[in-house]
């Protein structure tokens, strides 16, 4: 987040500034969603949109590959169906959306209210998470230890009333993907979760370009219910951590409340174990703050909805066609190129308005390349184009390189394959840097987090795994610093040395963060 | 539907013994999608949504052809949206999901009840379309004529609150696409919403293989507000008409209550046209209806999840080893090809389970084309093949048919190709044959649509397009028959004569149908 002082940036409010000012400046002029004026619900416009649009696409691609077939479950779940499963309540009963009336009538007063006559004899609860209707599902479809292990998923909205919502972060209605399985027993439902885990860091890391921890939550952080709960953590820039995607075992427990059984080799009725696992519109947040610099979005060129835009600088004469033609060419020949595997996506803007109005507008949206062409570039076989992950030049032009269309064309694909990877490269190094050892006591940890630090990144320390009662005296400790322990890292050597919360042995490793 | 009395058909009921029985019947055995539990609300299938994924995929590159954006709007519009747009309000406000908490709490009877704390100020409506929150949208989004045309659409679920329901025909929570565009003038709104129409109509014949009427909906069946509303019809094989897609257009009605104004070439506030269009999870119960015989469903292949299944009868011994590497060879042959212009869908079922049992688990399923592959098949390089639309030989036997690999692969494309064409052209030739002309009365069309008649299709005939009370007569007149106008066809010719209903001469032709 260095600066330049001779650059003029695209946004009025620099991450360094205020970062929580940059994010909405970033949603709000790369025009990827605003407030809907309905509490909670953003809109998504057509640029974050065909950015989810983007990460579904090759997320769906990842979920078939592994044999999980999508389905489509209902928007409303019975009231009573929560109260079937305990534990789950405690978790998601609290803030939710609840369906009472299906009718309006005139109010008398020229405006409309619910009927009366039309109360539901039971509520419907417009769906937090789909385990428990899921549920009812598998308990109709598995019979035999052949119907596992039962591989679903949906994409959808779910709605979890939220007091302080933040666009892409956190909103009432969101839209994700709701992995959900079927086993015959623990090693395979346990399987499962760890695939959906390393699929999500897999997809974070080379379609993101987002680098992210895989690890386990400590209990107090499992989803309410599991037996266990993994995740995957990426770093923002301002040094706190995102929870970007979870997956789910949930041993036996919510196929008993379900009555998820199936009989199974030996002839013997046996309970289910299931997994869940999700990601969601968040993703989008997370892709903003890792990428996301002074001037706007830079979109990863594998989500990106434009990898390449071509901006004709047009003058309204009679020069504009051949101009326009040349572009069109340009346009057709990189559309019939590949990148990263698939067509390059390339825009030829032709819409009214002045051509460095229109440049802004697409930096601050992060395409990958643009290109501007003039009349001239035309006449002599030109391009003038410019890499959005390197903007601007030292003396703080806009890194704009002259070159032959037949350079460019030959090159186009390995610069779209390096923009990728330079912001993966970018996002991991700023991470790694983050990353503090050595620190190992609460006093070193307020310290480190104190009130004038800034970004101060996550802590990576030993501790010893309390459970119980002792866990809850570290959490509440750490609260007190606004603090949080983010994961435990798969395959991570264990470490040596003492607890820094408790004093005993140190098991395993974590990391503790500052977070979203 | 004729029916040859040696065959024994897959399902249990035929289409011309129990219409309505045979499509549940059709549903459930195909594993398209099943009651959920919640009222109203159904479990789509892997199959069933897997023909939606091809919807979807095939409706959205013409959607996106057409310069129009995907978006996403809230789930919930707030009754006071409602209340601004009294004509609207008269056509939806009846039945609708409302949500009035944010929060349950326990009941103090072990259960769970919505928190009296937690009421709303105001309901929130679970959106049975989206007209007045995207009007909210396009009021902020457009100011001057350059903002012009606004093409948006999203892909949605939308709750309508429906007393009585049916698969994918009818139900309170369905799954669609909504466009939603803003234009300077009429001629313009009126170009996009028959541009909207057209394409649903060549999507229909072309994609569904479902033969298509496209026309203006008389007065009576116009949406609610709007100035003219055009659909697709289509004849089912009961003879009834399915309304398959509607386009609207809405003059400035909804512009004026929402507010959608824009400043003009000459600098004057005008407000904008707009229109609306929209297809749904519907469309399946139309395909089931159109193509699915007594055998099952007949999935047309543009829009089949999968388009060849390869069953090897495995018969587990050593032998099973072979056979399955030459099966696999057949799916990667088959997967490297493309047909309809795209790569050919080919799944090879290994799992468990009789050859047998699996066979006609995939012609319910409607699979276009099934191979199924013994050990002699491998050894000899042949293949078994059963197109699903030829199922059955005159004697009353499955017509599979033995030929070589090489000769197989060298036809499959064109197979598949054959298989869509030739479902279009019955269901046209079926449809053609059941259009009645001629009959010119009441009485005609009382006598025509009797007790006794059984599947009796539509009666085209001419009228003079009475409009107020003196439509309100002749719907009056044809509900007490159970009849509806369907639609006055796209470019028809004038008919000559006199109206059917009120004497006068006759100024464009209808279609009178029973209908879904």
């Amino acid at each position: 987040m260095s600066q330049n002082p001779v650059i003029r940036h695209a946004l009025s409010t620099t991450r360094e500034g205020d970062f929580a000012q940059w994010y909405q400046e970033v949603v709000s002029e790369a025009e990827m969603a605003e407030e809907s004026g309905v509490r909670g619900c953003m809109v998504i416009k057509p640029w974050g949109y065909g950015i989810w649009e983007r990460i579904q696409a090759l997320m769906d691609r990842r979920i078939k590959e592994a044999g999980v077939e999508n389905c489509y479950f209902p928007l409303f779940i019975p009231l009573s169906y929560f109260a079937k499963e305990a534990e789950h309540v405690e978790g998601f009963a609290k803030e939710m959306a609840v369906v009472t009336h299906h009718r309006l009538i005139q109010d008398g007063k020229g405006g409309l209210t619910p009927d009366p006559e039309a109360k539901l004899e039971e509520p419907l609860i417009v769906r937090p998470t789909s385990e428990t209707v899921i549920g009812a599902a598998m308990a109709r479809w598995i019979q035999s230890w052949r119907d596992l292990p039962l591989l679903t998923n949906q994409w959808a909205n779910v709605v979890r009333w939220e007091m302080r919502t933040r666009m892409f972060l956190r909103t009432s209605e969101f839209l994700w993907q709701e992995g959900h399985t079927a086993h015959a027993d623990r090693d395979d439902a346990m399987a499962e979760t760890l695939r959906a885990l390393e699929m999500y860091r897999e997809f974070a890391e080379n379609v993101l370009a987002m680098p992210v921890i895989a690890g386990e939550k400590p209990e107090n952080e499992r989803f309410p219910g599991a037996v266990a709960t993994y995740s995957i953590e990426a770093m923002m820039q301002d040094g706190k951590a995102l929870q970007a995607g979870t997956s789910h075992y949930l041993g036996t427990g919510f196929a008993e409340a379900s009555g998820i059984q199936y009989q199974n080799k030996e002839g013997q009725q046996a309970h289910a174990h299931t997994t869940s696992w999700g990601v969601s519109t968040r993703l989008i947040g997370g892709v903003i703050m890792t990428h996301g610099d002074d001037d706007g979005l830079r979109v990863p060129p594998a989500i990106a909805p434009q990898q390449v835009v071509i901006l004709p600088m047009l003058r309204d004469t009679d020069e504009d066609a051949a101009l326009l033609a040349y572009c069109e060419e340009l346009r057709a020949a990189l559309a019939k190129q590949s990148a990263l595997g698939e067509p390059i996506r390339v825009l030829l803007d032709k819409r009214p308005g002045k051509a460095t109005q229109k440049r802004w507008a697409w930096v601050k949206k992060g395409v990958p390349l643009i290109l501007e062409i003039g009349g001239r570039d035309a006449a002599g076989g030109q391009v003038s184009v410019v890499r959005r992950d390197r903007l601007w030049r030292e003396e703080g032009k806009v890194n704009f390189v002259s070159q032959s269309k037949d350079d460019f064309l030959a090159s186009a694909a390995a610069e779209i394959e390096a923009v990728q990877a330079s912001l993966h490269d970018e996002a991991t190094a700023r991470r790694d840097a983050q990353i503090v050892r050595g620190i190992d006591s609460l006093d070193g940890l307020a310290e480190f987090f104190g009130e004038n630090a800034r970004y101060p990144g996550w802590v990576e320390l030993g501790w010893s795994r309390p459970t119980g009662a002792a866990l809850d005296e570290v959490v509440a400790k750490l609260k007190a610093l606004k603090l949080t322990i983010r994961n435990t890292p798969m395959d991570a050597p264990k470490p040596t040395g003492a607890c820094s919360f408790t004093g005993q042995p140190a098991v395993e490793t974590i990391y503790v963060a500052r977070s979203y």
